[in-house]
């Protein structure tokens, strides 16, 4: 039999830290710790395979395993001393899960196992405190209630409640051993009721039935939910760690704490924690107690804090990244609990890694490793506008739990947030957060606590999450049942707006004024000019279709720009007057007057792109969307017609307004322009007179285009501005369609070009794939194309066959069901739509090895599909403005783990 | 340089019948015939490519094949011992095109080349006949005016019928020499005034600019139509044969004559033709004389009916095949002047080649190439009720010039008939035809002329085309200006209803009734006999939705259903109401209701299908189309929102009628459908919520429908009838949505065929490939698949992104540029969508060796996309009914020329 429980404890380990697919996180932790002598409590992981056996064995763990957990329970007994169930010395174990990766406070956990109505007695002769002992016993019963009978928790506060209501007192502490004598009885008798069997008095049978809970806590409903947010796989399971209690509740010269060897919200050097005296590890995080800052301890007890001091430096350098640890102090002897990698915030992580490589802990490459891309966002999104603060009233102000700035409606609830979120920003006000509370977390855009510290539950899930915190504000009086709160004089109610600052600590009445953050300076800047070094020739470009999109651009590092919508441009208000005359023109030459008036505007705002990318590429795409767009949508016209002869003066009045027309002239411009809507309706506008299309059934709009690109190009070369032009034609599917428009915009080039004595100025003319047969055929459609841009986004829909915008109708029940691995709209696709993208760049190199290649679509921000764009060989990606340094990273570290993909690259 | 001009004559030439690609179909016809030592005018043919050649030489043909012309010429001079030109003996030379496929009437003809104001006078003298010399000169002139020099006919007839005024005659022939004379001498002023220059006396010239001319015709209008119709490509060309004249207008000695070795029109083995005496050849296709039947021929001119009987015999067996000819007899003298394969309808095409092999001119193989699998579409289409044709007036009895039965509303352009087609089945009604009138014949479901013979050009185009033709029904006065028709005492207006015969020739008033072909006696029967006997295990299966269809389809040789849509049920008058309910439904339950009313009907159709399909596969798709198809068209029931508070009670009425509720309930009805339309409305419906996605977000459906296939199989089952149903779910992208759906199908699968005692019952569950990303993963499909069919339908517009129905917005401007080699919705894009589709069966049985492949798309009964189908190793091809024959014979085809495919096939 393959080994599947794994000893530790008194410098020794059967596994090591490298075995965290096994050991789970916690595990392979607690193993390393131990070969690294670091003071801990003995015990064994029993490992993640099992659990999955567990479930496979329907639900059963097999005897050969129970035999190797008997012989790893007899190894714990020996290097403590004590015995599980002894009437001398009994033995009292923790049960914790543990996956490869971490999932805090997702699952399950049992302490102070062993107890019953033998061993309680026991701990109190040797404690010498009969309160501590049955607190302990109350404890087990209420967990291992809970988590292994399943029985609801509420029944056994009920119990708890009565008794403080019967002796009148307020507080936990206030009850004495006989009330919790009381309470015990009462637990033992609740269990009988529910599960129909006396509580198991025996210590072995309740360790295994702790360890199957821990493994079927995988499948609860917060665990799953966090795989999914988190992209945790399913299939891995979790290990069972059974540990020696000790404890931190036998006094005052006993005390429980938990910190980080830096600050993980900021990533500042200093040691970090909570701590509270005379307490189990659990009142720490749970935010009941509020608990001292961790400097505290070196008053306390200065010798325990030296050590801890010395320890949790000597793991920092040993794991050569910042810890988050778990200690007890039982009575004045220092237990590490546990360490790991500690969770972080973005600007924590950047500074962290920054640090560190300067420090010479890491090296540079290990330092871009160590930012997820996406954490960047936190230090690309905006910071409050200090003056607009200034006109808001400050409510109050807490812990500084996770930076940023967030701004929203509040609401009270959970599920109060997730309705509302779909509509408004929100903030999430709650006295603490459980986890129950995630899906609610997860849709606000921060969170604000009255109670709980820096590690409580609300801070340490929206750090991971990236969310602004505020905890223990503890001004605030919050009537969750009314739905609001009252601070400083002010009741704010649900759906009232506030802004908080995760940052400072600070709440605000009303909405602040937020600032862009700036990516030029510090330690942003020094990271991101490392990941350029790594990143080699992969280019990153934006999406903008404005100068001042352009110039954010340039600021946050692109280099190009990747995807100039000129309908972005047919949009504004000045402009759509004129978009809808060409539309309605009757005629090629009414059309080509209003088009003469777009050609000025268009020219102009190419001028401005090109002014802003000096000595950067800038590609233009002609007009893609179908011309009904630009018109009021059939079946509002419908209405209207239907409506107009029994409307009053005043409907007629907003109708008229509404079409630009006069009152007099509804009757006749109403059913004109139901006629031209008709004529241009359509049954799928996706799949319709779109794209290249239009190009082809109205050239005179290409050729206007073409016009307005390369006079502007003209213009501003003059100046002495190098421009890259890159004129793309959308929705290409056959050459033929390419080689129509790109003649077209040709000619006008060299005409405009020629002019201008502009003869030399380079240019390309290139394609978007985006539709499946521009893929299947790219090796024609390469004939015709200087470069290739993947349109991602429409690819991804006629690939699958799937419409983003009806995919919400269903796409609940699609993500319950994990048909797809993920929203193929937010990451590429690559077992599907990615094939199709590979298999395109191999074609289209075939016929023109020096093709440019990027991609355009949503993905091209997105650190996976980054990653499948670099190891392919694309040239570029080209993104949002505020993504550019996330794909630089992502690009930087695609580069790093040596994907292939530089030998195919061109640029 | 290579050679490009070949001449022939006096038993020998330098080309034969093989060179079709170079000398054209009549260039190598003649070459065949000089080699054969047939009696025909000497001549040469210049290339088809020179055709190409002048083009893209800027309109000028190369001065090395002017010499190599100038050496042909005086050949073709010593051959004839005449001289062009000259004032003795001048030789009269025709130029006349010649593709590789024969394109009749498309091009131009130019006769008599070589007349000038030199040779006319000898040639009046040599002929002792002025008016013929005069006749021949002034025929050239306008015939190299509108040809060579683009000078319209009209101003030469203008001409012309002036002095038929002048001297009061109403015949052509009633002018004599000196009118004619006179008429040349207005033509030459003509061609002054018109091109400035004087008309070119020098034949060389003329020549020249005849054969340039010639070449030029490839590209005129009617000739690319014809390209287009017949899918013969652009870049082929044509050849320009020039050919001694000999003269059929030397007086009653001479005639000229066209003849078929066998009926055309039916295929009958009777020799077939008409002449005319002392006639130019192009007055017999003209349609201006009524030319005598050929039989005829044998009194008139009984040696030279002899020698032409032996020449055609002897023609027919050379090259084995139905022959069509012209002839010209000179003053007792028979020359040939061209031999071709003839053309013929599809009923003609047929008997032609099961009586040929049965002659043992051809083998059986051969005749199953020698049948076009889409002529047999005009053997499958309906026949006129005999009954039904007793009811009606019987207008007249023309010519039968090309068989079958038409009924349409009359039209009397080519303009109105191409409008009106759009809108009804539309009978074109003309004097005669000409090439103008080609895309109004195409349009027209039958042709009806009052003038011209079997030949003429009605004739030959209908029996191209399939389409129905009288022709020569003398009875009938057509009035084009009035758009009417007299005869028999009835006046026939322009949409009015007539039926025409073209087997009989009757012409009818009013609408017949048809009845179904019948293919299971006869010629056809045993045709199809030998086709199936090459097909080998390629299958062919119908489309079919309900039991009637699937019995057409046996008859017409179906080996199963490809396709049965459920859907179709659904929108039964009698059962719409419960899908309704079902869609409104506001919970599982209440739907479930609903299901159970559908699921008996359901049942008693699947059953009948399987009956009908005793002993071959059923394959019955799930639910396809979203749900608010079911449901009225939102945009009407907003304006009827709108509308109802100022309806009348008459149009309450109305509305409450097509709501299917009281006039009370509309002000509730109308608002509760319409929030449940907008629920369900979809910006692409196609890319929508529908196939799987609609099984998988309602399972109940699929359950329902699983249990109606499996209740009819046991039910069809225990009475002896074999069942082989497939279940086939449609849409799917992802693997998991087929498991999804097949374990529900499985799960009542077991269910019920175990409640029946028929658990060896066999049955299939498969999928239709109908979105790209499930043809890149067809390997993942393969392992729930058991097997696949392609929905080509769909297929093509999510690979194109192309939405057929909005197509017809632009498709008029891609045929015109030719963007896609044909219409992807006809014919299969093998270059784009059918790569997708071989990887999809490559990847399909990589995973799964025995995966049955077919194909439900509309192109399975398009005769290139199942030759694709057979060559990539599918196992069946299923299409309408009617197109079964057409499958199967194209599949015999693809079977003989010896493509791939059948080691890849599993069947």
């Amino acid at each position: 039999m393959k080994k599947q429980v794994f000893s530790w404890g008194a410098g020794t380990a059967d596994g090591n830290g490298s075995m965290k697919e096994i050991l789970g996180g916690k595990g392979a932790g607690l193993a390393e710790m131990s070969l690294a002598g670091i003071p801990l409590p003995p015990g064994f992981t029993v490992s993640t395979e099992v659990c999955t056996i567990y479930f496979e064995n329907g639900n059963k763990v097999p005897q050969e395993i129970e035999d190797q957990m008997e012989v790893a329970l007899r190894t714990l007994e020996e290097r403590t001393g004590k015995k599980l169930g002894s009437a001398t010395d009994p033995l009292l174990l923790s049960v914790r899960s543990g996956a490869k990766f971490s999932m805090p406070g997702m699952m399950n956990t049992i302490l102070n196992l062993g107890m019953n109505d033998v061993t309680v007695k026991v701990l109190s002769a040797k404690s010498n405190n009969p309160r501590f002992a049955n607190d302990c016993y109350r404890r087990f019963l209420q967990m291992f209630g809970e988590v292994a009978l399943d029985i609801h928790m509420e029944k056994f506060n009920h119990i708890f409640d009565a008794m403080k209501a019967k002796r009148k007192v307020k507080l936990d502490t206030d009850l004495n051993a006989e009330d919790l004598a009381l309470i015990i009885e009462d637990y033992k008798k609740l269990v009988k009721k529910e599960t129909g069997k006396e509580f198991p008095q025996d210590p072995h049978v309740q360790l295994k039935m702790s360890r199957d809970a821990v493994f079927r806590s995988w499948w609860n409903d917060k665990a799953a939910y966090y795989r999914k947010m988190e992209k945790i796989p399913d299939e891995i399971g979790t290990a069972a760690n059974v540990q020696a209690m000790v404890f931190g509740n036998l006094g005052e010269t006993s005390a429980t704490g938990v910190g980080f060897t830096r600050d993980p919200a900021t990533g500042e050097n200093v040691f970090y924690g909570e701590f509270l005296i005379n307490a189990q590890g659990e009142d720490v995080v749970a935010g009941i107690r509020t608990p001292s800052p961790i400097a505290e301890l070196n008053k306390a007890m200065p010798a325990v804090y030296k050590q801890l001091r010395e320890i949790t430096n000597s793991l920092e350098k040993h794991y050569r990244d910042m810890q988050d640890f778990e200690f007890t102090v039982e009575d004045n002897t220092l237990y590490m609990l546990q360490t790991r990698n500690g969770k972080r915030t973005g600007p924590a992580a950047l500074r962290l890694a920054v640090e560190m490589a300067k420090e010479g802990l890491i090296t540079k490459q290990e330092a871009i490793m160590r930012v997820a891309p996406a954490q960047l966002d936190q230090l690309l999104h905006p910071v409050f506008d200090a003056a607009s603060l200034k006109t808001l009233k400050m409510l109050s102000t807490g812990i500084a739990a996770s930076p940023g700035a967030a701004v929203g409606r509040c609401y009270f609830s959970a599920e109060d947030v997730v309705a509302a979120s779909a509509k408004s920003p929100v903030i999430l006000v709650r006295k603490e957060t459980t986890p129950n509370d995630i899906a609610g977390m997860d849709a606000a855009k921060g969170i604000l606590t009255a109670i709980g510290g820096k590690s409580s539950h609300a801070a340490v899930v929206a750090r991971g999450m990236g969310r602004p915190c505020i905890v223990g504000a503890g001004e605030i009086r919050i009537d969750e049942h009314k739905k609001l709160f009252t601070c400083a004089g002010s009741t704010v109610k649900e759906g009232d707006w506030i802004s908080i600052d995760g940052t400072t600590g600070n709440v605000y009445l009303g909405q602040a004024k937020t600032n862009e953050a700036d990516p030029t300076r510090g330690e942003f800047a020094e990271f991101m000019s490392w990941a350029d070094e790594f990143r080699g020739k992969f280019g990153v470009r934006a999406n903008a279709d404005i100068p001042h999109d352009a110039k954010v651009a340039r600021k946050f590092g692109a280099e190009g720009i990747g995807l100039c919508r000129t309908e972005h441009m047919f949009f504004a208000e000045d402009r759509l007057p004129h978009v809808v005359a060409m539309i309605l023109a009757e005629n090629v030459k009414d059309r080509k007057k209003c088009l003469q008036k777009l050609l000025t505007m268009q020219r102009s705002d190419f001028a401005g792109l090109f002014k802003a990318m000096d000595g950067f590429p800038v590609v233009i795409r002609t007009l893609d969307p179908p011309l009904h767009e630009f018109l009021p949508k059939r079946e509002h016209l419908m209405v209207d017609v239907t409506k107009l002869p029994y409307a009053t003066a005043k409907e007629k009045k907003d109708m008229a307004a509404s079409y630009g027309c006069a009152v007099g002239e509804l009757k006749k411009k109403l059913p004109d322009l139901l006629k031209r809507v008709e004529d241009l309706h359509e049954f799928n506008p996706m799949l319709g007179h779109r794209g290249c299309r239009l190009g082809i059934t109205y050239p005179e709009i290409t050729e206007m285009q073409a016009r307005a690109i390369f006079e502007a190009v003209a213009q501003v070369a003059k100046k002495g501005v190098k421009v890259i032009p890159e004129v793309m034609i959308p929705l290409v599917g056959s050459v033929k369609e390419l080689a129509h428009q790109k003649a077209i915009v040709k000619a006008i080039a060299e005409e405009v070009l020629g002019k201008a004595g502009l003869k030399d100025q380079h240019y390309m003319i290139g394609t978007m794939i985006e539709i499946p047969r521009a893929a299947i055929t790219a090796d024609e459609i390469a004939t015709e194309a200087d470069f290739f841009s993947f349109g991602t986004n429409d690819l991804t829909q006629t690939t699958m066959g799937l419409s983003r915008d009806d995919y919400t109708k269903f796409s609940k029940e699609y993500e319950n069901l994990k048909i797809f691995a993920a929203d193929p709209f937010g990451v590429l696709d690559q077992g599907g739509v990615g094939k199709l993208v590979e298999m395109a760049v191999k074609l289209g190199r075939s016929t023109k090895p020096d093709l440019e290649v990027g991609i355009c679509g949503e993905h091209g921000g997105e650190p996976s599909s980054v990653e499948f764009c670099y190891r392919i060989g694309m040239d570029y990606v080209s993104c949002s403005p505020y993504r550019v340094p996330i794909a630089r990273l992502a690009a930087a570290q695609a580069a790093l783990v040596g994907l292939k993909g530089e030998a195919n690259r061109t640029a």
